[in-house]
């Protein structure tokens, strides 16, 4: 078995270790005759899945107890309908536009109520951050919505914004766990796991239990309200069990790396990697501005669409693979999550090395 | 390795063989370097896996050009929602209750309009289904709605009901697969997949084409719109895609046991093997009509509490485990899914047998 470097966006490359581990388990978990797919979610050995996936994230990440974990479905797209049908009390939230996504979260909120672009930054086509640290935050918005870690443009909020008091609310689906964060600075964290943590099916958010009430609009189906979840420890109906327990081993191979700050250094030096070689190119060139760089995605191009393609394929054919970047903006994207090894990102700044020497 | 007999309710047992395919191929998919989980839901590779699973289940169900095969997520629990906000035109719709899931269908319908219980066999417990030939239907009715199996009280319809020309509904959820089923007699059949197909964290719709449109309640969220995922081949956003990676593998399982008339074939003699038992036996009986038994789901007691604890204990110490009835019922239920073998409830009569002769 050759397994390739596989720089996909999402669903994405996980630990070798946690899949070898879920394989030897797949037909009998632990003793106990049956996979964990097979498993009733009722059971004592799957609480047992959840409880420990659950603390072993709240201990990566440092997350207060006044905060709830949710493990949920139907993706960050769901979630775009959730977080106004449980928070926009009073039917106002401030978006900041630094991509798709965050559009999208905004076009959602805004079929509940009164969606404001307070920064974007589609006018160079999302290839930086606003500075956003006097926005025009409206006095009755119930919360500041950012997209972290643009995935398609591969732009981060290094800093967040100033809400001006308002609560935060941030998609980290493609930043999840890959540095320590501020819990306390949020209102809500949530995200697909799909790239950095697990399969594709399940969203982890975690909310401050003041914004877990009934209180929310009219029509919000039970599936659809926070507190359905909070107060069933996620077990209101079938979890996506599977992908819990693929979480929950993912979680123990962080902790075994040494956590969140040694992930933020291991992603660090990956990103200089390829950032470095990129500064220096005279074939290939980054797309974002310097300050606002993604530890997680790198999009770059050579300028030529013919060039592009041709690395694109070469690539490939050397075993590094998914690096044809998002539709909506071409060239090239290196998807670098946390469980990409640094040799992977050594040997494709070696491949474009001597693919610039053959082509530049 | 020491496999048990598993008879949960869902999650279930799945395929031995399918089990220890997915094992084999955890790190690697058919040469491609990676494995599903980690597998770009937009590669050619997955939307073959995708395209493979739909094309299979067309054949076992023989499902009609004019129906959409929706893979979905958020269990049957948010499909209680997304029915009515997608198909109450009128805002009414009549339910057949028959159990706590039909029960709770209809209790989320009436958030969005006017949800008649018909029909209820709760007076008895939920033990029977009510004679369904000529009910109460509603002259301005967008649907009719039933749970066709019941899991937890071992019911099943062996007869549709007469709608009166009104468009079928119907969850399928514990006897998705079991036997050959006519399409065209509903308007929607829908399951989670965690009892008779896959993981849980899947939904598989099968919904008439002229149902599908943009005329949805005021606020339905765009991804609780059958449309969004039908124009969008089940790929609007990430799907649960390892899930269904394995729903494939089930219905390539299926195919090969000679299909749905084989498996019916099948279910009937495992079931009889139970059902026989439990109608000479002095010490265990069936809690349900005999003309409305499950094939799926056999719930019995011996009428004496501690002794059905007795039982529950020595059975799973025996290998055969999760034989404890729902919490709202009590008692013993053995779930005989497709993917039971036969050997199984063989084993487990001559398990009752010998546990009547030592204390009945």
């Amino acid at each position: 078995m050759a397994r390739v470097y596989n720089f996909s966006a999402g669903p994405a490359v996980l630990p070798e270790s946690v899949l070898a581990s879920a394989a030897a388990e797949m037909l009998d978990y632990k003793g106990t005759g049956m996979g964990v797919m097979e498993m009733s979610h009722r059971s004592k050995a799957y609480q047992a899945i959840l409880d420990t996936a659950e603390a072993d994230l709240r201990e990566l990440m440092g997350i207060p107890q006044n905060y709830k974990v949710l493990f949920l479905q139907g993706g960050a797209s769901q979630q775009f309908a959730m977080i106004p049908m449980n928070l926009m009390k009073n039917k106002v939230a401030d978006y900041i536009v630094t991509g798709v996504w965050a559009k999208k979260a905004c076009q959602e909120a805004a079929i509940y109520g009164q969606a404001n672009v307070i920064a974007s930054s589609a006018d160079k086509g999302f290839s930086y951050i606003p500075d956003c640290s006097d926005l025009p935050v409206s006095p009755d918005a119930d919360y500041v919505y950012i997209c972290e870690n643009n995935t398609i443009y591969g732009t981060v909020f290094h800093e967040l914004p100033n809400t001006k008091g308002k609560d935060l609310v941030a998609d980290v689906s493609s930043c999840f766990l890959s540095e320590p964060v501020d819990v306390n600075k949020y209102a809500m964290i949530y995200g697909g796991v799909q790239k950095n943590i697990g399969p594709a099916g399940v969203v982890i958010a975690i909310i401050r239990e003041d914004l877990i009430t009934e209180d929310v609009l009219p029509g919000t189906p039970t599936m659809l309200r926070y507190k359905t979840h909070a107060d069933n420890g996620s077990m209101y109906n079938t979890p996506p069990a599977y992908g819990i327990y693929i979480c929950g081993k993912v979680f123990k191979w962080l902790l075994k790396q040494g956590g969140l700050e040694a992930m933020k250094a291991y992603n660090e030096k990956k990103a200089a990697i390829l950032y470095d070689f990129l500064d220096r190119s005279k074939l290939f060139k980054g797309t974002v501005e310097k300050k606002d760089r993604s530890l997680m995605n790198v999009p770059f191009v050579t300028g030529d669409e013919a060039m592009d393609a041709k690395f694109v394929k070469e690539a490939a054919a050397a075993g590094f693979v998914n690096l044809k970047g998002h539709r909506s903006v071409g060239g090239m994207r290196a998807s670098i999550y946390n469980a990409m090894p640094i040799e992977g990102v050594e040997k494709l700044v070696a491949f474009m090395e001597q693919f610039e020497k053959e082509n530049g």
